[in-house]
């Protein structure tokens, strides 16, 4: 299977629909990471001005105008949600020892562990006061939720690093956690803004949306443009992470591909022939495809999800958003 | 000046007085740092178990029974509270680079920083759910504002480490950040729960507390018993942080006594023979009974702050609690 052309519109519209609302969350982003000591601001701005996609508080924004909300709970909701997910990628650039992120060195590398840790814990109470500014106490409970899930899921990663026996139950609750939670909440927030009864389905759109995301992420660190990325080819390889490709490539393999897969997850020594070598073998093995397939399946089943919400320009732009998950390369 | 006697029964009463409660803490503490990624309890419990004070927590219960709260509110406020502080912990082991922690292994030497964090972050998310749980925007309000700054703090500190010409100002505002929040956090949860129009003076009560009780933890790192604190005498020295003992000996000192603290604080090469002789330093300068001296007007102030109190059992205890903060030698 190929991956399907790019529907170069399906984020645009995105872009476009919420533009107004992404005006106010990019200026909340900047004002709420000042602080008088200037090594927070450094740090925070590091990361943030790197040109991430905003993802999240772009589907903040547009879940809550689909739903009618009129208000700022969804501009503020917005920003928390890009905190959360920034003081995430701080935390987890220690954790995985990461060199670059979008593009540029990751912070730690230029201001230590230290700061990486700490400003990430800072961006996280600045969540967690614009939550309550906005006074939601659902709302609240969904992201304290979601942040308890993603360490977990953090964790249990760490717990199964360097290890090629974890089998797929356990990456999928890792990206459970990890990615679609955070999703999940983003998507939710904007209904609960509105009284919307069609929360649960939003939230389930999100976990969709999310694993679909996760799913080719994994796949393009095999098959994806290093530069468009702004990451390195093989990184999961480098850090001993079996992903779905891995996993069923392993299944597939003869006995010597799976003392190659053995080797590279286990031992910890990946060259770039190795990670080459291991490109190919997801590829040849169809476990590209496959985990497109499934990426895929999710995609269809967050359209699915979109059917409880309103008719209208904004459901048909999210909808293209699934269906561009899926398709992206980069 | 030598240090007042101790008041052994300064804890003690506080201890009894809210026995009840921390019954109901320690099972919320053990049941929501429960998770099936094993690493986490055992991060967790690992600290946990190792036999901290729990002043904060206690702070918390006995606040609130003051104020005659009735209600589980409280139990889940005072676990959140120690969540906090537990989470601080954790990254601050990461950040400090501590080999010991309460007289054992940091959690980072036994499952690395990476668990730390993690376990850290997870901690706070748990912590929020308690909060949310109890369902006070108002407390909601104020840990979310203390967990952004007690981070903003550590950050100061970070930013001033190994830099002999921080000042008073800096230093203040370090202990006021990393300490006294969430003290005041703590003591202010109890009435907020109670609704009572003394919020703002308990919270008063807990800041003027918790610069006491830094100032004295920095005066133990000097002239503390190394087995009864569970760490090493020469800590934050080590770690080039000019706490007040060091700023007020250096103010005081010779030339020879500045390039010695300079030597010690921005070299970073810190011998068994400099923690010495820092020590003689801080005691022959006077140092230390100065530093002793402003913790016990902070003390006195936390005691002036408790006015607004309901007299009877509970507030003398909390009088006998400030009185003791400043007594103690580990």
């Amino acid at each position: 299977m190929e991956a399907a052309p790019v529907r170069a519109n399906g984020i645009d519209a995105l872009v476009s629909s919420v533009a107004d609302g992404m005006e106010g969350v990019n200026a909340l982003i900047v004002s709420h990471a000042g602080s008088d000591v200037m090594m927070i601001p450094e740090v925070a701005n590091h990361l943030i001005s790197s040109g991430g996609k905003r993802i999240r508080p772009m589907l903040t924004l547009s879940m809550a105008k689909m739903f009618g909300y009129r208000g700022d709970g969804d501009v503020k909701l917005a920003t928390a949600v890009e905190y959360m997910h920034t003081a995430t990628l701080l935390h987890d650039d220690v954790v995985d020892e990461s060199d670059m992120r979008r593009g540029r060195a990751a912070a730690r590398k230029i201001w230590g562990n230290q700061a990486s840790v700490l400003v990430g814990d800072f961006l996280l109470g600045q969540a967690f006061k614009l939550m309550v500014d906005v006074g939601s106490l659902e709302a609240l409970g969904l992201f304290s939720s979601a942040a308890a899930t993603i360490s977990e899921g953090e964790v249990r990663q760490l717990a199964g690093a360097k290890n090629m026996s974890v089998g797929e139950a356990h990456y999928m609750a890792v990206i459970e956690a990890k990615t679609a939670a955070l999703f999940a909440a983003a998507t939710a927030a904007g209904p609960i803004l509105a009284g919307s009864s069609a929360t649960r389905s939003m939230k389930s759109f999100g976990r969709h949306l999310g694993l679909a995301f996760q799913l080719i992420d994994d796949v393009l660190d095999f098959a994806g443009d290093a530069e468009a990325l702004g990451k390195n080819i093989g990184d999961d390889l480098h850090e001993g992470k079996a992903t779905l490709p891995v996993l069923l490539a392993y299944d597939r393999g003869s006995e010597s591909d799976r003392a190659f897969w053995r080797r590279c997850i286990e031992d910890g020594v990946v060259s770039d022939a190795d990670v080459a070598e291991a490109g190919r073998k997801v590829r040849d093995t169809g476990a590209l495809d496959e985990a497109r397939a499934r990426a895929q399946a999710y995609a269809d089943r967050a359209i699915d999800d979109l059917s409880a919400a309103p008719p209208g320009e904004m459901r048909d732009i999210l909808e293209d958003v699934a269906a561009f998950t899926v398709s992206r390369i980069h």
